[in-house]
Formats: C-alpha cells, structure tokens, sequence
C-alpha cells in the first residue's frame, strides 16, 4: 500500500486555499503573517490529551493536523491527565454537567491553554471552535464557553435512490448506494467532518419524496455503514420514511396508524433498524403534502399518524419529526394559511417524541417571505424551522447568494408571542414555549461536485446555516467574515469586500426576481428563470398570477381583513406593523397588499416605479459584483476566482431574463412607461418567454 | 491570482500513480526504472518543433510535460527547422499525404529521433503514442507508422439535460449545461486530453433520446464553447437531434421529412448550427425506436428521414449516422431479426453522407451476443459498430469486467461476406465493401465521479475502445497491458498478474450471468441484478422469458429453421458454425437452440449441470479475483486499491444473487438437483426475488 505521507498532503496545503474546494471549511491554510505563526508556533509545544475515548483521540489529531498546517510545525500528541508548559490540554471536565453533551470551553489558566468538555463530542467541538477562531483572527482564541442553543442541528438531504438530488445543482448525490456497505467514499468523512466543524449533529439521508426502498435490510445495511462512519463526529443518522411502507413493504392492507397490525409493524420496523443503528436519530415524514401518502387517507389527523411512529420509537431516544408543509388545492384560498389551519386543532396532541417541521415562510422558501404564523402561535407543540440551504428558488448554482441574511431575517423575526422579543430563534430554541425537542434544520445543498455545493460561494450557505443552528444570534456579517477567513484569505481587506459582497448578494437577488414582496413567478416545475405568465397548471396555487394577481387594478396578493386575511394569523403587534400599505416594510408590501399601480410609496415613486427601478437596480448590483470580483484576482486562488467570475456572468444573464421578464409582463397590465432614466429591453415578451419554454422542451 | 506552479504539480506525480484516477491515463508517472530513466534523460534535451501551428504547440508541450513528469528533466522546447543533437523534432511533412490527417510516423534516423505527420493532429496523436511506449516499454519506442483504420472514432454520451445520463453509473453528466457557455470546467479539457491520447476524435454531447433543447440557440452557444474547447484537440461535436423538433421549435404541423417546410427548417438550422460550429460533426438520430419520433410516423422510410437530414448537410462536411436499433413489439416475431429486416429494402437508398450505426449485436449489448447479421448483409450501406462502454447490462459500476475481449469478439467474428477473413472490424473501415465514411461508436461510461468512470477498473474500458477504434486488430491482452502499464504500476509482474485478471474478467461475468448463451434476464427497467422470471411487461420482447423461454422441454431461444430462423440471416458458414447444437459453441448454445435439460454436451454433462456449473464457477471466479487482487496490497496506490477490493466485495454479493436466482428459478422447471458437489443456496426463490423488487420500490 503506497501511502500518501502526511508531509506529503501537507506540502499541498503550502500552495494556498483548496484549488477544488474539497476541503470546504478545513484547508487549514497556512498562516501567512509570519509573526503571528512563528509567535504562536513557538508558544505551542504539545497536544495534551486527558481522556481515551475514540472521540477524544480524534479530537487530538484534528487539533494536530489543523496547528500542523496552520504553523507549519508537527506539534506531538501526549496521552497523560496533566498539562504541560506549552502544552494545549483537552480535558473531559466531568463535574460541569452544564456544558452537557455539546458544550466547550476554551481558555488560559496559569499559563496554559484549555479546551475542556463534559462530553468527548464537546471536546471536539471546541478544538473545531479553536482551530477556527485561530485562522480568523491570527492567534489563539478568546475565552469562551459555549453550549448550543438547539439541540438537533440538522441537514435534510433530498437525495433519491437513484442517485438524483431533488433541487439539487451541485450534480449527483453524495451518497453512492450501490457501492454501499463496502466501499465508502472518502468524500463521507469528509462530509462529517465539516459537519461536526460547524456543529451539525443530525442528517437526514433521503428525499422526503421518500422511497420505502430504505426500509429494506438490505438499504439498512447501507444506511447502518454510513452511520458507524458518522459516529465518531457526532452525527446521528435520520430516515425519510413514506407512510405507505406497511402496505409497500409488509404487505399489509392499510397504513392506517390507529390499525393494530400497522402499529406493530412499524414497532418491528422500528426494532429492526435499531439492530443495525443503536443511536438511530428517528424519522422524517411529509405526510399528505404534494402527493404523498399519510395518515389522513385513512381519515386520521397529522397528530394520529405522527403520534404512532412517536410509539413505535418509545424504548429508543429517536424521535419523529412530522413536516407541517401541507396545502390543498383551492383557488379560492390562501396558501398562506393551510398550514396553519390544519396543525392548529392540533396544538397540545402531539407526542412528546414529536417536533413539527415547519418551513421559515407560509408558502415555500420564496426568495422572501414573512415568517411562518405557526411561529409563536403553538404553545403545546415542539415547533422546528426548515430552511431551505439550497437555492431550488434563489437561482440554483449560477447565483451567488449569501443565504444568512435570509436567515436570520426570520429567526430574529419577532412574534410577540409572550411579547415583545419573542423572536422565531426564541421560539425554536425553547426559550418562549419550553419543549422537550429543539430543532433546526437545513435541506442540503450538498452533492458529486468536487467542491460539493457547485458554486464555490455556496459553501458558505452550508457553514452559515450550521453555525446558526448552533448559535442563532451570531451575525449574518460575523458569519460572513469568518467562512472568508477560513475559505478563501487571510488579507483583511480581501475578507472585507467579500463579505460585503456577500451581505449585499441576498438584497441583490430579490430586487431582479422578486421585489417589494411579489412571490411564487418562477418557471414551472423546473423553477428555473422566470414565468410570470404562467395562469394554468395542474393546481391554481401552482401558477404564478394565484400570487402576484396582476390586473389593470393593480398587483399583489391582498391579506388583509378585505380578503384572505391571512394577516389575521399573526400576533396584533405583528399585524400592525403589515396591515397599512402606507407603513408597511416594501420588502413585505405586495404579500399582503393589492395596490394600484400608481399607489404613492414611501420612497416618493409610485409602485410602479418603485417596482421597476428595483428591477433595474437588481441588475446593476449584479454587475457591481462582478466588477468588485474581477478586482480580486490577484487574492484569490486561481480556480475558484475564474469559476466565480464565470458564474457572475450567467448570473447577470439570468438577472437580465427576470428584469425583463417583469417589466415586458407586468406593463402589460400597468400600461405604463419605463420610468426615465431606464433603458427598455432589447427584446420583446415572446422572446423571454421562449427561453423558458426551452426547459420544458422534451 | 496564486497559480499552482507547474513545479508543484510535479510534486504531486512524485508519489506514483494517481490517487483519484482523475488523470485517466495521463498521469505520466515518473519511471521507477532509474538506468531507464536517466538513460533516457540523459539522451533527451530538447524538443525541436518545425510548425508553429496552434495544435503543433499543444503537441510539444504535452510531450513536454510527459518527459517531464517520466524522467524528472525539464526538457525545453526550440521552435525551429532542424531538429539538434539529442531532441526529439516534432514535424511537419507536408509531402507524405499518405498518412492523412491523423497518421504519424514515430522513428529515428541519423540517431535523432522524429514525430512527424502530415498534419498537426498526426503530430499530436504521435506525441501520445511516443509518450505511452516510453511508460510502456520505459524505453524510446520502436520505429512505427499508424494511420488509423476508421474516420470517425467517436464517443456517444447518453447525457441529459437534467443532467442525468441514462445507464451512467459513474455520477452526473459530465456537461454542466447550467454553467455554460461562460464557465469552462476543468474537466472538460482533461477529458479531451484523454481522448486524444487515445485517438477518439468525435462526440455526441446528448442522449439519443433526445431533447429539442440542444438545437435551440440558446444550447448551441452553449455546445460551441465545448466545441471550441475540444477542437484544438482534434474532437468534433455531433448533436442527437429530436427528428420532431421541426414541430417542437419551428411551430411546424409536421416534421414530415418529404414536406418542403420540414425540409427547409432542417436547412436553416443546419446552416445556424455552423454559424456557432464550423466544423460540425453532424446529427445522431434514434428514430422510431422505444417510443421515439420518425420518419415512419409520416409513412416515410428511415433512409428518406435520414436522406433529408444529410440534404440539409450538404454544402458541409457533417454526416448523418442514423441507428438500426429498432423492433416492434411482436409475441410470435423475433426481436433478433427486426432492425435486419427493416433495414435490408433500404440498401443503397442512403445517402452517401449516412452512416447506420448498428449495435455489435442484434438484441440490445447483452453481455455476449453474436454479432450483428447486418454486418456483412449491406452491400451499398456504409455501417458503423456502436459498442457499449457503459455497463448497463454488464454489472454498471461494481462489477470489473474488462470489455475488450467482448468488443474484440465481435470485430473478429467473420462475416463471410466477401469469402473468409471479412470480418466486423473489416466492414467498418470499408475494406470490405468501400464506404465513403467510417465509423466506430462507443456509448460513454463517464461522468461526475472523480475519476470519470466509478470503478476505477472502468477507465480501461475507454482506454480499449478509444485504441479499437483507431486499430481494431490490437489485441486485448495488449490492450490491457498497455492501459495497465500507464495507469497502475509499473512492474512487469503487476502487470501481468492485472491484465490476466483482466482477460478473464468478462467471461467470468458472463458465467455469473448468462452463461450458455442466455440472455436479457435483467431487472425490468433499472437492469440492475436477476430478473430471470419477469414474464409480464408493456411489450412482450421487454420480458425475460421471452428470450430463454424456460420450460419442463427445455431452455433457449429455436432461432434455427424449426422456429424463427433468424440464424439464415447470417452467410450460410455462419449458419454452420452455429446450426448444429452439437457444434455449436457452448458460448451462443441458447442463443440458437431450445434444448432438453437433459441433452448432452461436448463438455461430458447435460445441459442442466453444465449451466449450473458454469453459475458456481463464475462466482468462484470473482473469489480468486477478490483473493489475487489482495495479493497486490502493497504494489497498488492505496485509494484505488481500497477502492477496487471494495467493489470486489460487492461484485462477490452480486454474483451469488445472479447464480442463486438462476438456480431457484430454472430448477422450478428442469426438476433436477443440483450437480454433486455444488451447494446450494440457503435462501429460498422468494428472496432473490424480494431483492429485485427493492428496485421498484417508491
């Protein structure tokens, strides 16, 4: 066997920042301040490592590995309770059970560095803490003490049997079935690494679309090869389950959850996936959602059919976490509503083993959209947030959108639940309403390419996403600063622009595709550029115009008490601050306004204006980007500068398609001018629609 | 912008073979052989180059960089007339028009050694040749003169829009449609390095179930900037074209290949593709087959429908290469002979810019097939071979079976068309009847993975087919040494303990599988494992007892004169070779003859034991590959060693899930033990089953 040396792998990592991006957040890069390394290569002599556990040991040689390549030093791992002078000492503290299973600290005493845990999965977490803070800031650390705030922080893969990634753009899936048991990837351990470096615990491996085929021994086999090798980082393994599987599977004639024989069915079920899986995390449902089989085609509520698997689960630590994206199809409703209708009655039902999934927004991870009303409005029932990490919405993997504004923008969404600061974090954390479960999770955008997520920018939506599930009250900017740091410089200023550009991406992107609150226009199915027009489908809360309600009248989706009163679904404070078009925040303003078109705005211009010089802005702040990058050649590594600038200009392409798109559309109904100053399209509304047709083509 | 200096790449190549596999075989690892190498450093110093062609400049600089890498000397390139003491002269001879535009001559003469071409594609092909003798032999090579035997020596990628590909079992499409035109990935040009250093100078870029989308304009500046990526490398880009898209895009009522609408749009896009493509390689067309569109749906013949396409072609230099894998659905008729019969009326009808491309076999690249009966039968038809590289029938990704002994089998079968010696490779390159063009297809096992092809033993695959094509009468044990010696170790003994392995490879599969001649017993659909007892389908030639029509009479397919007679489409010492089932190559029995189980063979046993012995010896086999691939441990880079054992493992698994099905199932009708001294299987016919039915599963 010809190993690759480890002197050997480090002499790449001497070249800079990853070429392929496959190291994701851990290339470790040499600190290039050579005061700064030699001062701190030379105040570190050794690893101290004060437990033997398997965890602890890997905790030790990432600590290791990392200092070797940031110093450029071999820094000695000893195995012994006592630090030394010069020594970092990882030490299991087994009296501060406060820390529990996650927490760390990190601190100097009498001279000494520490990272101390109640548990071996927290020491790790603090050496991933320390390494990261290291790169960030050129020397060790801060004190620090941290324990997350939420307890499951997760990553729901959408990824079939077949080896597709529903909404997926960084290629195929990670997971190869057909080489599992035997052969594992090494993109898998590097997969859990950077999952347990940004705290990441659970994974759910499947489409929620999900095939019964993973209830099998033999995909259980596979399944169980992926969790041992998850194991030592500390994440737990989840299973999509379709409903229907005592039917599919165990050739019963129901799937009835209150049928005795589907109870025991899925109790066997449950036992014989722990035989393969003892730490086995539980189950993930979309229920009577889109298509899929549940507990209502048998007449039995969401709380019946969740509850069930929630007994199934009883003797194991498992739980179930039941999605609460259901809509029927009704044009004479609001979309906005169903959910909430629905789980409403069914506050205070649910098992204690259940948390409901409930997407950030009303309708489906819309560039923007208000916070979900489920959102403080259920005190008995664990409530988690989904976000959507890949961008099925937010211009796939051609446009560079910095997610965490987005995020945060709902998680520090106030509820007024209790009152004022009620936030949605709040909510999720167990902090308004105490909960048994706290959860956050995160549909993947993860996949084949090398550099997994596709665009190289895209990585940063992953990391964002777990430090936040982490930590929901770090900053969209702070997390910005840092992944730049750890990903692509260590020059300040470099990591300055680029985080400004990051900051300003998400803003950038809803003014070309959806500003001032218009939603739901993309093109059908495929979800792919632009389809304003779009009035017929297979359901009306599937078209465009159910959304945007374009007429001579004017445009926007009325929720207020003059129509579907969705509004109403919020807590008073919360209505007050949408209910007058004349108050109400622009970037919210068409989801519960329908306005005239001349309807005079806050800004000085009338909607329409407003409207289309938010198009146009679009547009050229993409075009600043890709200005501001092209500056940047000389700091960034080679390939990653040249796949982002080739991706920007997709991007101002496509953001070109959508500003047309909605001014020819949407003039239509307006018949008005271009305000001045903007410059028509050169192209007429049978030309951009034509583009998207081409994805339908067969 | 920080380049990875070259320097640092060679780094990389200092610690043997490649770790990912993704340098396919131009990793130009440095020669072990020291004498060898600082011989031969010490004979090179230059590389004198006597054109200053842009394709001339990539030759040298690939032989510059494969010195560089093999002898560890930087050997600098002179651009000038006469070659110096010690250089190797690149060459132009433009009066040698023999040798065309592909040809080279590799020699030496008044101790200097010369690649010279009439072209500067020859000289890029003869810089590969050199540089892949020198791995092989760690020596200058011999005095040689190629010309290659075929045209076109071409890939066809099954590869979707979406980017899946249909029956890719390595990742995603290589072709990140949604990137381009502006993103160029990497990978793109490596792929066409690697299918240059192997002579493959044409591509299908899409399935040839294809989409309309790639002849929008939209695609085609998407496909010119591959197109301008490949064509220094001497790769030509062909387009599967929808033979509907003159409805689907032109808004026609027709694509009626005799309406003078249909005939016009065909001309206008044609001239529009050129626009973006110069040099076009031409239009690959699947019509009426599986549910696709064609000529017959207008009562039209298939040559009138490919005749119209070459019409549009005609002020250019693109063919037309239209497939013959059609057959209807037929319960009393014989899949076996339908494309022969619908084609045979229509020779001489073709268009002297059509090719027929036919599959090796008449069925559909079952593990082993008699060849096609069309080869040899079309007189005034230029034919083309159209072999599968991508396993869809021969254990996609996890088995290794080495497919130049199956292909060789093939272009070695003799026709007797023109008398003794007119064999398949010889009616491809038109030595038997003259074609005006050439053509030999491969349907492509690439994609996303890192190393192109998912089982690193796949590479090989390519490599063989790429090798064919360009001389069909290389020999497969060559070939596998060849490809061995450049892509995994550089010993004489690993070699010949690799390729042996590889020789056998596919017989073993076939003895697990199909042995005896039987065939299409596939999963339905997925083609993934057993499915021996499919006996309903949507057609009836979908089944699998369709084709071994198992019965208590016997097993086989009656192709002689009792039954279908497909055998007299063959010349009658074809037929001879085949007819008597007591002469009848063991390897095409089932093939031709239903036999008793009972019935005794040459080998000493009956049917039924010979079959069951042939089941328990392939597995066997793939034990002895498992064990003898284990004995290199030490000799094989670690990655691809794990790599390749693991698959070995999986491969075992499989093999035992193809024998024990084949047993249970067909004991089910002989009625008779297993022969002595093989054991039977502990499950029962219910859990093969139950094992195919996961695939089915939602």
């Amino acid at each position: 066997m010809k190993k690759i040396t480890f002197a050997a792998l480090l002499l790449l990592s001497f070249f800079g920042f990853s070429q392929s991006g496959s190291e994701l957040w851990l290339s470790y890069t040499k600190i290039e301040n050579s005061d700064h390394r030699t001062q701190l290569a030379a105040a570190i002599n050794a690893i101290v490592l004060a437990s033997d556990s398997e965890r602890s040991q890997l905790a030790a040689q990432e600590l290791q590995q990392a200092l070797e390549s940031l110093l450029d030093k071999k820094i000695p791992i000893l195995q012994q309770a006592q630090p030394i002078p010069g020594s970092i000492f990882l030490n299991i503290k087994s009296n501060d059970t406060a820390l529990g299973k996650d927490g760390f600290i990190i601190l100097r005493k009498e001279g000494k560095q520490r990272i101390e845990a109640f548990n071996d999965l927290g020491l790790l977490y603090g050496v991933f803490a320390f390494a990261r803070e290291l790169q960030e800031i050129g020397a060790a650390p801060f004190e620090k003490r941290e324990i997350p705030k939420v307890r499951y922080r997760m990553l729901n893969h959408w990824d079939n049997a077949n080896g597709t990634v529903e909404r997926g753009y960084a290629g195929a899936s990670l997971w190869k079935w057909f080489e599992l048991p035997y052969r594992l990837d090494p993109r898998y351990e590097q997969y859990a690494r950077a999952n347990a470096a940004i705290g990441i615990n659970a994974v759910s491996l499947n489409n929620v679309n999900a095939s019964s085929r993973f209830l099998t021994a033999e995909y259980l086999e596979k399944i169980k090869a992926l969790a041992d090798l998850f194991r030592p980082y500390g994440i737990q393994v989840f299973i999509s389950v379709n409903f229907r599987s005592p039917r599919t599977l165990g050739g019963l004639t129901t799937s009835d959850p209150l049928d005795p024989d589907v109870r025991q069915w899925w109790k066997e079920k449950t036992a014989e996936i722990h035989r393969y899986i003892p730490d086995f995390g539980g189950f993930l449902v979309k229920a009577n959602s889109e298509g899929e089989p549940g507990p209502q085609d048998y007449g039995r509520t969401h709380a019946e059919g969740a509850n069930m698997l929630a007994a199934a689960l009883e003797n194991y630590p498992g739980i179930v976490i039941w999605r609460a994206f259901v809509y029927k199809a009704d044009p004479n409703g609001d979309r906005f509503k169903e959910a909430y209708e629905q789980f409403k009655p069914l506050d205070g039902q649910f098992d204690e083993k259940v948390i409901v999934q409930v997407k950030n927004g009303p309708i489906d991870f819309m560039p923007r959209e208000p916070f979900h009303p489920m959102f403080g409005a259920f005190k008995k029932t664990a409530l988690a947030v989904e976000f959507q990490i890949t961008q099925e919405y937010l211009g796939h993997s051609t446009h560079w959108v910095y997610l965490a504004p987005m995020f945060k923008e709902c998680l520090d969404a106030d509820t007024y639940a209790t009152g004022k600061g009620a936030t949605v974090g709040k909510v999720i954390d167990g902090s308004v309403y105490p909960t048994p479960i706290s959860l956050m999770a995160g549909v993947a955008n993860t996949g084949s390419d090398a550099n997994f997520t596709g665009h190289p920018m895209a990585q940063s939506n992953w990391y964002a996403f777990g430090r936040l599930a982490w930590d929901h009250t770090l900053s969209a900017a702070q997390l910005a600063k840092e992944w730049t740091a750890i990903s692509l410089s260590q020059k300040k200023e470099v990591i300055q622009k680029i985080s400004s550009l990051m900051l300003n991406s998400h803003a950038t992107y809803v003014n070309y595709t959806y500003p001032l609150g218009l939603h739901h226009m993309m093109g059908e199915g495929h979800h792919f550029g632009p389809q304003p027009w779009l009035d017929k489908s297979q359901r009306p809360d599937w078209t465009s115009t159910y959304y945007h309600r374009a007429a001579a009248s004017g445009i926007g989706f009325d929720r207020t008490g003059k129509m579907s009163n969705a509004l109403a679904l919020y807590a008073p404070e919360v209505q007050n601050t949408w209910k007058d078009p004349q108050q109400c925040d622009l970037n919210y303003l068409l989801w519960f306004h329908h306005l005239p078109w001349d309807y005079p705005l806050s800004t000085g211009r009338m909607l329409w204006e407003e409207l289309m010089h938010r198009y146009y802005q679009g547009v050229e702040e993409v075009e600043q980007m890709r200005l501001a990058w092209a500056q940047l050649e000389e700091e960034i590594e080679e390939e990653t500068f040249n796949n982002v600038a080739a991706r920007l200009q997709i991007q101002k392409r496509e953001a070109l398609w959508w500003r047309d798109s909605g001014y020819l559309y949407f003039k239509t109904f307006s018949n008005m001018p271009l305000p001045e100053g903007l410059t028509p399209p050169t192209r007429s509304l049978e030309e951009v629609k034509a583009l998207e047709k081409i994805y339908h083509l067969r």
